[in-house]
């Protein structure tokens, strides 16, 4: 029964960070791809050396990301990717990207590598994987006057969906060769 | 004059990573390639929210990285380096890396990806690009029970001699190019 499957394999209260670093991670132990998390770009204010080994910083800030948070390499291929989550149901709002993301996805495709974005639905768990190519699309509609988000039926039609299994926890490799017929 | 041209556009009290965060900035000004150093991994303990717009990172530490510290993409190929600088003048020290990062540019050369460190002597302001793949013979010889560093002439042999310049600061990309016939 293919349903009660995708149930019992379903993300349970596990954040869509969690699952991407389970994946990657099996991506790397099986020897499949290495593709990483970035740090959260913190600025450090104040750092308490009571020992060499010991450094507490007391004082730090978050600062905006410059890049998007995974990156790697998949046979030779640089893969570029950022994760983004949503309590809405019937569309993704584009406030969740920052012009500099999508400034640095530009920049990889310009540069021939493989950007993308990985979208969930938290209230329904739908999972989706969008090109940059085509969130450029929305967001420059958006700069040009139009509306602040995608519609789930725009995700649907011109994204592709990600499924949630064992292992990996997310197959989205499997759906990039598919999308970028590689 | 050649000599004095080296001096004048010699470093300056600027960081290695100074260096190559400026030479990355020309390098994605001038569209020539997409390549970030990673933020600082945080352990993160405490945060004070006093506000929406204001938190602050009372207590963390700082976490040992699990990959390198830079990476990217110029012409769809994946670029990911490593940079360390020493005082020694003779010999660069291998407990500047650790396993994990040797590991690590294993991964990325076992999966077609383009890993290499660039060595500075700091006394003698002297930068060399060494490919992991020679950096991993220092690095067995050491597990083997060989010296536990590489001697500057063997950097010299085995590895590639790096300049100063104004624009780009390090332009390691055409040394990268030269070295993989690219
Ligand atoms: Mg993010
Ligand atoms: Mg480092």
């Amino acid at each position: 029964n293919k349903s009660k499957k995708e149930i019992s394999y379903s993300n349970r209260g596990m954040t869509l960070e969690d699952d991407l670093n389970t994946t990657n991670a099996y991506y790397l132990a099986n020897n499949i791809a290495v593709i990483h998390k970035k740090p959260t770009p913190i600025q450090i204010v104040h750092v308490d050396y009571q020992s060499r080994s010991t450094a507490v910083i007391k004082e730090a800030y978050f600062r905006q990301a410059s890049t998007t948070d995974y990156n790697g390499v998949w046979d030779g291929r640089y893969i570029d990717f950022e994760a983004k989550e949503t309590k809405n149901t019937t569309s993704f709002p584009l406030n969740n990207f920052h012009d500099h993301q999508i400034k640095h996805m530009k920049s990889v495709v310009e540069h021939k590598g493989i950007a993308f974005v990985i979208l969930r639905f938290v209230k329904t768990d739908e999972l989706f994987l969008l090109k940059a190519e085509d969130l450029f699309f929305y967001w420059e509609r958006m700069i040009n006057g139009g509306r602040k988000s995608i519609t789930k039926d725009e995700i649907i039609k011109s994204g592709y969906s990600l499924k949630y299994s064992l292992h990996p926890r997310i197959d989205y490799l499997e759906i990039v060769r598919h999308v970028y017929s590689l």
